[in-house]
Formats: structure tokens, C-alpha cells, sequence
């Protein structure tokens, strides 16, 4: 028995990527897909990689078309653009799973979204981080989700171990490096091949990235206390890949050894975090098109550092994929049904 | 019920990409991992991608190992350095299926073999590219595969059907572009990062690449007369995937329309290969990490010559998907099992 | 004395590359900037790398502003949109030069003009490729200079040796390789870096690229004879370099040698072009940011043809370094004056 | 005049940069080359992109050849690998410059040496990095130069303004991220271009990499007191390019126009290094090929942090430009000879 699902926004890269990995997944139909500009295009012509769907016509996104008229969508996954996913997702019905892949119900703290966002707060979800603390059971059987943002996944899966388990100071240093994709499929000029290939560049410097408030909200709830956040977000000459490299000053008497206990507890458990062994750093070539977390972490004691190191797909665990294995734990599928550990690699 | 295959290579970027589809393959069981110089090493310090198979240890590359000791492999994959399968699969016992990844046993004049390789022919064996006029026949229930090499599969499908068609003059002009995962993971100097980004290069020019012969063989068995190939291989700065044009004179009176006509029938039903829709070309990201081939081709009137272009993954349909689609058609599974046409993009 | 040097079009690729290199010509003086929509605007905000000119603000592209008002323009570059450079060179003056980097009088032939551009001819102007026969003495003394397209200079000089020393049959196969600065600065989805990072694919195929007749009408005047040209360019995941892959049937007699000395002879003199040692093959690493041509050629006897393959910087002796060597002549300058054979690499 | 130079280790990627710049510098006569292992080599097939040295032959690397047998060197550049300068320097005459693009002579602390080097300390020798405070003086008529390492020149011209204005806590926290070239040109498979394309990686983890004690060199100088450092580098997908994000807390009181004003004055009059305007960020693409360091700095109130971001050439200002410019100063010689801010982009 297969649950039918509806995408808005198939054009685009994280609507491109979910219908990668719906199509793998075996209780799935996939049914409405949408699009803006783009209604009306063959999926083939945009998406090319996504062959199966190459005739498959985008309709426009609206609700008549997300709750599906004659066959009704069990699922809805949103791949709007910031501040769209509300108005579309208040028309449809509470019994309709909703998964907004946008920012929109993300915050916590309607002012932090008002100052980042410059729009008024839609709300707050269940957060589709299910590797923190309490995480999963916020989602099982939830009918809305919000979908992290593809740092905040990185970064809160990389530092989340030293804070629980009160190893680090609240003053957490954050810099990560991102493949283009993570800019989305908008045609900007500094996004060009040719401004990118051979190029690191940081944006978003100083506080500014939306993204920060949302690591905040995350670092501080496992801290217990409120934690700042210095985060640098670098663009690399890749299409896909976050590198998260996150310090936090050790709090007196830690060991490196209590570091490696605290990680390897974090993750013991979890299907697609993986803690590598000593010695082994993450690379984002390893996780290429997977739902794979690969994390390190060292205790720099020269330094008095923990640095925690992750990498993941922006486009995989960093957005649809973590969608999808949201979506399986509200459903109470096996969380990873249609979902990979396994890279695309070299 | 599963086929218990060894993989002989499974350090290398062939025996690697083998494993990931294996891993996504229903009916396998991975047996035996190995390798040389690598034998005692932790595939997951070598192949860091492959999560579920990180505790798994080489073992070193002995017939006894690939045969299978307590438990016997049903199928042997040789991912071997050129001239090494031979020895090895002269070992294993008739019963096992022995699908040789390297180039030993693929061309069926010796002659040709020992003028581009410098060693005494080892034979032919069934060829694994069941595309190919009487291609799938070949491969059912055989217990001997020779998976084609990478820039053939790219070329041959690309233009026999202007030779099955009687399209074309016998004197084919090739230029194909590969990523680096074709030159292998042996460190050289000239296949450095820092060497290869940003750098378009040719080598072996002038008749001088080894899948030279095996190209004629297969355009030359699809024309019913010898055809010469003028190929020139170019390394690209991408990690994966090669992008095939070829051209040849069209013979008198061909128009577009019977071009178009010829490779639609070719392609019909085949589940790998997608003609695209007139106007879009082939790209090599699209087909990222599938076993997919996109081939457009136009007639250029003004030139008088049809140009037939195709986009694979080398190390997929080109290497390791192509072997598992082999065995799939020689075990009697659905052709399909365990691969995909749908490309990992952006 | 220096001239005083005025470039239209300075906000885009071609214009950025030729500030770049007009900046290290000590002959040179630099006057009015302009571009069309980012006029206002400082340089240092649309070209960084620039640094000694960020302070430069940018003109409208008018008549007046490039004719030099207060102080006169000596010389006029025309870094513009295929088919607008006629538009405003008519209203510049007889006495000043003008090096038209666009399309517009690159042709001999009104009808392949309106064929291939849709528009009105505009005219012929002397061909700045220098080292066709009979190049320089057109150059000399003019004041109108048209710079060849970047792949025809490519092929071009690949080829031109085999047809003026009677070595070719007139059916020429090309297929070129380019990095994306070749596509232009203006913003269009599938030049994003998420797009071409990665993957190889064709345009233009069959005929339809607008440098396919000028590369017929260089070969065809080297020939003596009309040749045909089947052309395929692709793009390649770099910002810069062509890779030309030109190929041609070897005339009834030809040998190795022969075709080795014409190359040596076509080439003994130049300043920028490079036959290289044999069995060494071009890079376009090794011209990155030059002014250098790498050639090398084969015989391939099993397949009857001559293989030429040429590596060039698309931005430097493609356009910019190529319309500067032009200028020099013209104004009697040392040819190679402002402009290196050096390469950036790695 | 010219000063007559030699260059040990002309083979490699730092060698090869240092002929490319000696070949634009206009008081330099290039004399021996040598190399080890490639010793008897043309140049042309070691570093194609050297046109005017292609027929060059590599000597061998010994006291004989460097000091210049019938025709003595004023200079002599040695790029050799971490610890073999020393050696060959001690025998080298006191009126030869000599200058040391390795380790050997950079620290002051021989502790620090033999711990991150595991070798006897050679000697501190004056530092090559001008536009530190006192740097030019220390270079001016010296006879030895040790160039500094590329990620200290990037790091060190981050961050010591906010040392120096007395802004920044002693505790800095870096993570760069370096093309490969940084990395060398021995082939390793890790550096393979199809491991590195597409792909971001840390290393030297946790205070491992041998530029840490450099970096605590330099910017405790600034501070006037102990600064720690956690540095985590990064290998990113590029041929070339330091980008150095780096952050220190601020002291109390700090303002952002206090850190605004204190860089400006640190690199007002300086030549190679440009503080951006407000608003606009360092890329690396901006500085390729070129001597010229971006900078911009922030004030991050919310984090507490100053955060200073560098982008510059690794194998330029981060080696052979860095060594070129000291150079230039030892001999009393403009500065800037031979040496440009202008970058090669896209």
C-alpha cells in the first residue's frame, strides 16, 4: 500500500532531489508535481537526470492541485522558496502530511524570524532533525514537519555530543563550506560556472545568514543554556557537499577521551550518522548523493578546542533526503526505507 | 534466494562503484573482498563511501579466495589490472560465473590483442553489452562475461545503428572526453587534482588508445564490413563520466528523417538507453552515478556527415553497471535488478 | 608615447580579459570604460580581480564617450553583443582604430552572415589571426580589425598548415571543448556552476554554431579549395581554454614526416604558436591566462587521417590577447608586446 | 643590470611558480635549474607552461651547481622539501642571497621545530613577510630570507591589525580551505583528481599541521603576548587559492568602526594587499595567479567576534611571489618589480 505524494516546487534543485529519492522508494506514488514559471514544462526538459519522469507535465502550485482532486495526496512536500510555504500549507487539511522543505516553521522565536526573515512568523513545526535528543519522538505521527536548513543539519549534528554531554562552552565557531547547488537553481551571476570553478568565497559573513538563529535554537536546547554563534558560510567549487568545521572552547577538565565517549554514545544508535574511527577525517565526496552523516571530532588541547568536523549532502540529509526520512518516521515506516548510507564516489 | 558473489579489485574505483550497486542489488550476497597490495586493509579506509561495508577486510587475490573456501561464490568479478584476469579465471571451476571487468578477454582477433597489449591472447568470452544486435542471446546462461571498456560501450551505442541501418560510410571520426575515475586510482603525476582541474588534454592519439580495436569490432560487426575508427580520447576535469561524438559520412541519399527512424527502432526497447527528444543533447551530468546512456543524433547536411553523440557514467554502464546488467541476463534476473537510469544531478 | 585606449563592454569577460592585459602594456594608456546596463557602477565591484582599475566607474557605451570628448581615443575596442559593434563603429572616425571583438565583420559572405547572425551584413573588415598566410600584411596599418571567433582562431591554426601544404582532403571533423567564460557573463541557468561542475555536453551540433563558416572560410582560403567543416563544440567544466580536435583524411601519399614538416615550417617564425615536441600533446592548463597556441599533430595511418589538436585560452589569444597581438600590428608595434607565452599553472 | 638567480627544485609546483614570475622580471637572468630526481629533464615536459625555458635542462641539486661554477648566482631560491635547505644552504657563500621557500628557517623556537618538524632546528632567519610590523626592515640588504608558509601569510595578514590595535582576545580561531597545489606535486593518491574534484576535506586536525607554531609566531608578536591558535585547514576543490577565515573574540568596548579603522591603517600604503570596500568579500578567484591579498573584517556584535577573512594565491603571495617581493627588498629593488595585484579571472 502505497502512500501517494504531492511535490511543489519539482523544478528546482531540492524538489529535483526528492523526486530522485521518492522514485527509490518502494511505498511511494508519486502524484501532483508543481511549478511556477515553469507550469506547463515537460520535467524532462528541467530535470533532465530524472528520466522515469521525463513526460510527466508540471501543473501550477496551487492547493486545489497539492490536495489532489480526484485522488487525494497523503503527502505534501513543499520545495517553495522562503515565506511561500505558509499561505499554501494553511489551505490544506489537517490530515494531510505537510513536509515544508522551505524556512518558514522552522524558528522557535518569532522575532528571530522577523529579523532574519523581514516577515511575520507563520508558526513552528516538528523539527525534522530526528538525530537530537527527543527528536524522533517529535515526529512520529506528527501530519506537519519542518525541514532544517541544510547547515543547521551539518552544524547541529556535528556539535549537539559536546553540548549535551556539558563539554563545551556556550560560544560556538562555525565554518562551513557549501557546494553550489545549496544557492539553488535561480540564474545569478556570481553563481555562474565560471565565477565558481576555482573559487572559495564567504558570504553571509558576520551573523548575517539566515541560518544562524536556527543553530542557536538547536545548539542552545541540547546546552541548556543559550549558546552564541560565530558561523562563516563559504561557497566551494562543488555542485553538491557541506563541510561544517565547529569549534567550541572545552570546558575545564575535559579529556580528550570524554570528547570520543560523549560522540560515540550521540551516535551509537543512529542509521545514518556515522562517527568515523580515529584518525579518518569526512570528506564530502564520501557522502555524494547519500543520506550519510560522516562526523569527527578532536580535542585540540594546545588550543583548549573541541573541533567537530561533519560532512553531508546539502541536497540529500541537508534537505530532501532528511524530508524523507522525516516523512517515514511520521508515517511509521522504517525510517530509512528508500534512503542510502552509500556515497557516489570518487 | 541470493547469488554469493567476490569481487577481485575491490580497491580500486571499478571494484568500488561494483560495490555500490552490489549493495543495492536484492539478490546478491557480498563474499570475498580483494585485493593486492591492499590485502589486510579496512575497505573502509580505502573506499570511504562505502559505509555498510567499512569492517570489511581485503583478502589478498588467491583463487582459493575468489572460489570461495567454506561457502563458494556463485559469481567471481575480476576488476584487475589488463593481462591479470586471464591467469585468475583459468582457475575458477566452469560453474562459476566469472565476469572478467578488465579487457583480456573482450577482443576476438589475437592479433589485435597482442599489438595493443603485448601479451599472448587469452581468448574471447561472451560480450557484455546486450544492446547490441544479438547481444542479450550471447549472455544468457553463459558462465564467461567480457564486460566492454568504457569508451567502447559510450561509442558503440552510439553509432551502430547508423551501421545496422546501412547509414553510414565505414570510416568512422570519434572524440570522446572521460572523467578521471577512467585512468584508475594509481597515483600519477598527471592525474593530480591539482593537474587536471581545469585542464582539457588529449592522449593516446593517432590510433594508439587500446579500445581503438574493440570499437572496430563492434562497428564493423554492426556495418557487416570492416570500419575504420579514427578515435581521440580527452581527459576532462570532472571525476566521472564520458561524453562520446561521433560522426561519420552519410551515405547518398540518407536524410534526417531515416536517421531519426533508424534510432528510434534501435532504441525502442531498451531499458538503459534513452533516445532524447529532438533538440536536447546529452550531458554526462544527467547520467551521473545511473546506468543510463542518453544518445542524441542529428544529420548535418552542409557536412554531409551524421553526428551521433552518447553520455554514460564510465564507471557505471561503462564498467560496473554493465557488468551487473551482464549478470543479470546470464543468471536469468530481470535485466534491471539493482541498477537505474535516474542520474545523480545537480 | 602611449596610446589611448578606450574598451566598450567592459563589465563582461572579454572586456574584463583585455583590461587585464592592457594593463601590463606599457604602450598603452587607458581611457573611457562603458558598459551598457552596469554603467554608474564602480569596476571594482563587477571585475575584483582588476584591482588597479576599481576605482574606475563605468560610461554609457555612446559614441561620444568612446570617440574621447576632452582627449581623443587612438584606439577602440568593441567588447559587444554579436551584431551591435556595427552599430557604433560607424560613428567613430576614419583615423581611429577599431578592434571589433564581436562577429560583426569577421565574414566575407553577406548570405552566410544573414544565414547564421539573422541580420543585415555589416561588412569585412582585415582578419586579425596573424598567422594565417598573408595574416600580418593585412593587419598592418589598418584602422578596422576584425578578432576571429575563439574557436575559429583554435582550429583555425590547427589546421590551416595540412590544407596550405596540400596534405588534407577538404571534409574537415572537428570537435572542440570549452570552458564556460566562452558562454558569456550574462546569467543563464544551465551555465550555473551547480550545471556544468561535472559534466561534459554538446551545443550547436550539426552544423549550427556561428563560427562554423568562419572556420570554412579560413581553411577554405589555406585549401585553395571549398572545405566543409562538421563542427561540434562542447562545453567543458573549467572557466577557460579550448581543446580543438581537428581531423581531416589524409591525402593518397601522405606520410608521417610530410606532415611533421609542413607543421614545423607553418610555425618556425610565430611568436605564440608552439608545435610541440612529438609525443608531447596540448594542455590548456598550459596556456591558462597566455597568449600562447600549443599544436600537435598525427597521422593516424590505419584510419587515413591527420589529427591536429590545438589548446589555446579562449579569453587570451581566443579574444582579447588576440585582438591586443592585432593591435600591435597594426600600430607598429612589436608584436608581442603586452602579451606572454607564459601559462598559469598549475 | 641584472641579478643572476638559481632555482633549486624547478620541478615542482612552488619551483615552477617562482620561473613563471623570474620570466616577468625584468632585472633577473634566469641561471641554473635543479631538481632531484628529474635531474637531466627538459622543463618543457616538467612544466609545459613555461614556453621560453622548455629546452632547459634540470641539474642536479648541489652546492657546485647553485653556487654557479664559471658564472657565479646573486641568488639563489631554494624549493626544496621541508628540511633539505639547510643543508644545502650552509654551503652556499655569505654574499649570496639566499632564499628558503621551505620551513627550515621560519621559526624562532627551536622547541617548536623539533615538534612539529621531528628534525635539529637550523636557524631563524629574517622573515619574509613585509607587511608585518618591523618587516621590511628585517629584510632590507639581508643575505638569507625565509619565505613564510601560505597559510601563515594568509592567516598572519588576517589578523595581526587586530592585535596590533590591541581589538582581539589571544584566542584565534582559523579554518582555511587551499587548493591542492599546497599540497604538492607528488603523486599521492588522496590528491588524484577524481578524489579531490568535488570534494572538501579537512586535515591536520586538532594542532597537527606544521603551520600552527608559524602562526602563534606571528600573531603573538602582534598581540605583545602569548595568542593561541586553532587552525583546521581544509583541501578544496581548486588548482589554487588560500581563503582564511579568521576570528578572535573581541575585547570589551570594541566597536566596528574601531576594527574598520585599524585595518585601514594596516594596509594603507601597502602595495599587494587591498582592503575591500564595506559589503564586498575576498574570493580566491579574484587574487589567481597574482601577488595581491583580499581582505575584509567584520564585527559580528551578536557573536562577540571579529571575524578576518584573507583570500590569496598559495602558490604566489603564499610562496614564490611572497619570496620574489623579499627579494626585491633585500637587493634594495622597487618592491613591486616583477610582481603584479592583477589576478587572472574567471
Amino acid at each position: 500500500m502505497s502512500v501517494r505524494v504531492a511535490v511543489a516546487g519539482a523544478s528546482g534543485y531540492a524538489g529535483g532531489e526528492l523526486l530522485r529519492l521518492l522514485l527509490a522508494h518502494p511505498g511511494v506514488e508519486i502524484g501532483a508535481l508543481t511549478g511556477n514559471s515553469n507550469a506547463g514544462q515537460r520535467l524532462g526538459s528541467l530535470q533532465p537526470h530524472l528520466a522515469p519522469l521525463a513526460e510527466r507535465v508540471l501543473e501550477p502550485t496551487t492547493a486545489e492541485v497539492l490536495a489532489g482532486q480526484d485522488r487525494p495526496h497523503d503527502v505534501v512536500f513543499l520545495a517553495l522558496p522562503h515565506g511561500q510555504s505558509a499561505a499554501v500549507a494553511e489551505q490544506l487539511g489537517p490530515d494531510v502530511l505537510v513536509v515544508d522543505m522551505g524556512a518558514d516553521h522552522r524558528l522557535a522565536d518569532a522575532a528571530d524570524w522577523e529579523a532574519f526573515y523581514g516577515s511575520q512568523h507563520a508558526g513552528t513545526w516538528p523539527y525534522g532533525l530526528p538525530e537530537l535528543p527527543g527528536g524522533r519522538a517529535a515526529l512520529e505521527g506528527s501530519k506537519r514537519i519542518a525541514v532544517p536548513g541544510c547547515y543547521p543539519t551539518a552544524v547541529s549534528l556535528a556539535l549537539f555530543p559536546a553540548y549535551t554531554a556539558g563539554l563545551a562552552e556556550p560560544e560556538a565557531v562555525i565554518v562551513a563550506a557549501s557546494g553550489t547547488s545549496g544557492a539553488g537553481k535561480a540564474a545569478k551571476p556570481h553563481l555562474l560556472g565560471s565565477e565558481v570553478m576555482g573559487s572559495m568565497s564567504p558570504y553571509g559573513v558576520g551573523g548575517g545568514h539566515r541560518h544562524t538563529p536556527e543553530m542557536i535554537q538547536n545548539l542552545s536546547a541540547a546546552a541548556g543554556e543559550r549558546v552564541t554563534v560565530s558561523f562563516t558560510p563559504t561557497l566551494a567549487p562543488m555542485p553538491r557537499g557541506i563541510l561544517a568545521t565547529c569549534t567550541a572552547k572545552a570546558r575545564p577538565g575535559v579529556t580528550a577521551a570524554a570528547v570520543r565517549t560523549a560522540y560515540e554514545k550521540a551516535f551509537a544508535d543512529e542509521p545514518f550518522v556515522r562517527l568515523l574511527p580515529e584518525g579518518q577525517w569526512p570528506a564530502t565526496a564520501s557522502v555524494y548523493g547519500s543520506n550519510a552523516v560522516q562526523v569527527q571530532v578532536a580535542y585540540d588541547q594546545a588550543a583548549g578546542r573541541i573541533i567537530a568536523i561533519s560532512a553531508i549532502d546539502n541536497l540529500t540529509k541537508g534537505t530532501a533526503g532528511g524530508a524523507l526520512q522525516s516523512m517515514n518516521i511520521a508515517l511509521g515506516l522504517d525510517e530509512s526505507t528508500g534512503l542510502t548510507t552509500i556515497g557516489v564516489a570518487p
